[in-house]
């Protein structure tokens, strides 16, 4: 019998006695989908797994293996999936590297989330009250707190308008009844008998471009459900400059940005509630985090001032409001709470994408990048942490790109080009017929095109020698045909023009510049960074060796880049779990250094010097280098 | 030259050279009004003044005075002012006594209030901000608290709202803005540039029959204005029980009366305002008393449990909320704070009186009375206190009596009988026809009756064997007419019927029998009363000395009695000016002991005793006894 266990991560075990089949179909019949972009003819190198146990059940090593892989990764037992075959049965157990996987960015997509010791802000604390007589005539308010003070050392006030609900409360299941207390000091709600078995909450990620909010039960910490919907300020503006700008120029701007954008958390907690069974008045608290102009605006509070210079925010502490102070939907006398921001264009998104991360309490060095329109990258260790914004701009989102979409059905996602007759292979969002390119496709492309000697280092394109794919567009410029019409199913082109591939340019040296600021001001090389943290929807859908290739990510082992999806969500959910959490993001809001790129010495020459593929000083790259020579 | 001084709360001074005018004439050319009721006869004894100077300068002591003042008072250089007289020129000071004074009530209708340090909630720092630049990239509010920290050594944190205020506040007067802190911690306010000088909020006592608000200069400590009208509740139930009942018996009761009384301080405020010069919105606190009824429905919560026993209240501690919780229109990041309450029927408003009267830090024994439909007392002194309430009924104010009638123009409020004539002298409000009775004026009434032996003790009505003043009703119960129509010029008759002395009876014997409670348990007798602080409208407008006959006031010496006037809203606004007044209530609503009064041993057998006039245990009114024993 044949045993296939995977070891990063593992999802589970199964068996096969089919022999003939490749590890590529092992992997398959654990619901674990290898990557393997070349049509299974071993030569785009995606599918390394590790055989750990049973090589000698396996083909011996062919070929295409002996040319895609390194003579270090044949001696440690690396095999392509698509080219090592079962011979005979007995056990297998493979390691399926989180690189190799195509499923990782499904799996992936409601983020990673470390473990969090249970202490949400909210408790309720079951009492038996003694019921109020002639012989003990104190109010009802007395009678509670004395008894709090007593039974559960706890000292505590009455929130505002909850008052109003003690008679009742207290009297109406024979004296029991459940409090729940805000942060251990707030008495903020009153049940009638035994209500302890019900505490909700809900993180929300205020995204620009999407809103996504999670129905968390802090008594279990389980995540109930998950909704999200675009962010109806869309049509304010696409990014955040655009809706800084409406805010600012309309009078009514800013209330109407906000009025949708809390609606829209509304409509998410409404579903949510809806498909778990419970009332909107159930949920206690809300934890927020979004970038800086999302929260300013989700607040209230004037954005204006984040689009001129010096770009101070109006707020970084955490704030606490009330749910009516906002128009929230939820129960009337809870709380909803934000993470601290750190900058004008590092918000408390990034607050919880670094908690999520554990950056923050690395001993080696690390780098944190959530790519956005602004992409925020935060690096150090434990012991000391730098943070900047990058304005990358929206390429990698499919806007300024000629065929550019986003990472919807159809999109083209991941690109191979056959190095000796450019060949294509592309492999589409669903496999659904390609429609354009979104993120991940558009640096496989820039990254193959380098690879194959199809871009200069300057990025200028240049006419194929292999193939007819390099084509004049109609103000004479090159133009590649990724997808002829013919190619595609949907009978559409796709090409990938100039213009693109400046874009793309820019919005990585925009990148690379901030993660090379940082380095420098920490003193270290990309080699010193441990690990990379790859964040957000487009970090975990980028491959990695070609955001190195293209010189976006520092040069660094691509083992060592490890996704954690949509960490900022992960990390609103953690806060909303732990007060502990949210005291450690404000402890780290305030610590970590803020480096405004803008003010930093010869800025223009070293963004000048990253627009170049990988990079204008060649040695920064030196594993693009080595490739290429090969 | 004839100078007059009068020494007893100076009024002023002035001089009178006319030889043969009554030392009436002179104080009245002082504009102090002695009392007289009996036409200047001498027979009333009302108008006692002391002549410090000048007695060479008076008429002798004549028979009148000799029949009405005691020894003493001849020894110590009493007179009756109507009947000495000045025969030669020269200096005169005479003290006036606050008893002999016709005008104290209308000087206390605003109540006494002892000086207080002025210590707001509210407090102003004016701030010099360093500028937002790109060498100090700090966020608005880091900037803020940074400073406050740093320059005035304040750790705040900044309300709910007060963010969004923030960035243009701190930049419209290029970075100089003034900061309001509510008990030094909490920012609820910024204005650009200086607004230190401005600093209001309003005190208000929200009692069962009126409404009185009062706008008080936070920085001088000076009132501004004040301004009062009926409480618009009226028209749901005459007094606290039948609002009570509204409140509970309909689903909408307690919101329509909240909202009819919070409109109602709107309305004072908007008024005191536009009297001002000032915007609501310059309002930062508003400092409210009242009732535990009157309080719970002016916070929306429900009065319910106070009607029904043991008579809990649902809240005692002070309250703090946001004017928008109520609906208040003031600064709407303000505050709108409550005095605590001490039991069911002891408020907030009786904890404002115990603070204005000065009982809690008195090193001898006294008692604060303040008469209403529920009548509160305090007894103690600084070592103890002890409070009741007492459900005296609406019969001072002139409900359930035949010709009762508010203390409004023409009601007959003074009253003498010439106990060998049984003739009547009356004085009536405003000194416009008679209409009807007010409280002090059947008070005065019984008084009278009894005194001249037309009540018995037990308070029956007996025909007087001088004149034809008492006649059988329709039902043939005596009936002591008044004044009959032909007497009063408006020809309106006016009479005490048997019922009216009943219902007066009834009211004085629940006050008595309170107070008599807290006298046992503090283990003391009437004489070891030192002082009786009479609060009110009722308190200060009754005559000490009838409130004494009919066994209403412990038997003291009539100038023990201290009148305290309206002392609630005297103490809302100490508690408006200062917070350790508050700190001071919230101990006092700790520290009074209160006394429930229905579950007094021998509550009903007491009771009983006080119906009669002026008790069953006449040694309890020594000086009652040795009135109608001369």
């Amino acid at each position: 019998m044949t045993k296939t266990v995977t070891r990063f991560q593992p999802l589970g075990r199964g068996t096969s006695t089919r022999t003939g089949a490749s590890l590529l179909d092992l992997a398959r019949e654990v619901d674990v989908s290898v990557e393997s972009i070349c049509g299974g003819t071993g030569k785009c190198g995606k599918c390394r797994v590790l055989v750990a146990t049973g090589e000698k059940h396996l083909s011996p090593i062919n070929e295409s293996e002996r040319a895609a892989l390194t003579a270090e990764e044949v001696g440690i037992g690396v095999r392509l999936a698509c080219q090592a075959r079962i011979v005979a049965e007995g056990d297998i157990v493979i390691d399926i590297p989180e690189l190799s996987r195509r499923g990782h960015h499904r799996l992936l997509a409601s983020g990673i989330e470390p473990e969090v010791e249970l202490a949400p802000a909210m408790g309720k604390i079951l009492l038996r009250i003694p019921p109020a007589t002639l012989s003990d005539i104190r109010a009802d308010d007395d009678r509670l707190l004395e008894l709090l003070h007593s039974e559960a050392a706890v000292t505590a006030n009455i929130a505002q308008g909850v008052h109003q609900l003690l008679p009742k409360a207290v009297r109406e299941k024979s004296w029991e009844a459940t409090v729940t207390l805000f942060r251990g000091e707030e008495l903020v709600r009153i049940d009638p008998g035994d209500t302890t078995g019900n505490l909700l909450g809900v993180a929300v990620d205020i995204g620009t471009t999407k809103v996504v909010a999670y129905l968390v039960n802090l008594i279990t910490g389980e995540i109930v459900g998950t909704e999200s919907q675009p962010n109806p300020q869309i049509p304010f503006g696409e990014d955040v400059m655009s809706r800084i700008s409406y805010a600012s120029r309309n009078s009514d701007g800013l209330r109407k940005l906000k009025e949708v954008v809390v609606g829209s958390v509304n409509a998410l907690i409404a579903r949510l509630c809806a498909d778990a069974g419970k009332d909107p008045t159930d949920i206690l608290e809300v934890v927020v985090v979004g970038n800086t102009a999302m929260h300013h605006i989700f607040f209230g509070i004037t954005p204006q001032h984040l689009a001129q210079a010096p770009y101070a925010p109006a707020v970084r502490n955490s704030l606490t409001v009330d749910p009516g102070h906002l128009g929230l939907d939820i129960y009337p006398f809870g709380k909803v709470s934000s993470l601290p921001n750190i900058a004008g264009f590092v918000g408390a998104d990034a607050v919880a994408v670094l908690i999520a991360s554990g950056l923050y309490q690395d001993d080696e060095i690390g780098m944190m990048i959530d790519i956005g329109t602004n992409t925020e990258i935060i690096a150090g260790s434990r012991e000391r942490l730098i943070a900047c914004s990058c304005a990358s701009g929206p390429a990698f989102e499919g806007a300024h790109i000629k065929h550019g979409m986003r990472a919807a059905s159809g999109a083209i996602e991941r690109i191979w080009i056959d190095a000796e007759t450019h060949d294509i292979h592309l492999r589409t969002v669903d496999d659904a017929p390609a429609r354009g390119i979104c993120g991940s496709g558009i640096v496989d492309a820039i990254s193959e095109m380098f690879r194959c000697g199809i871009l200069t280092d300057a990025g200028k394109m240049r006419p194929s020698d292999r193939g007819d794919r390099v084509r004049k567009d109609a103000d004479g410029r090159n133009e590649f045909i990724l997808a002829s019409a013919a190619e595609t199913e949907a009978g559409v082109e796709v090409t990938i023009t100039q213009n693109d591939v400046q874009e793309i340019q820019l919005a990585k040296a925009a990148i690379f510049t901030g993660a090379s600021a940082l380095m420098r001001k920490l003193g270290i090389a990309c080699s010193d960074l441990k690990r990379v943290y790859a964040a957000g929807a487009f970090g975990t859908y980028v491959d990695p060796t070609s955001a190195i290739t293209i010189g976006m990510y520092p040069d660094i082992p691509p083992e060592r880049i490890k996704f954690i999806g949509n960490a900022a969500g992960s990390g609103a959910r953690m806060a909303l779990k732990s007060t502990k959490v949210r005291d450690l993001a404000d402890r780290l809001s305030k610590r970590v250094e803020y480096v405004e790129l803008a003010m930093e010495k010869n800025f223009q020459a070293e963004f000048a010097k990253a627009m170049f593929l990988p990079h204008r000083d060649a040695d920064r790259f030196p594993s693009v280098v080595q490739q290429r020579q090969a």
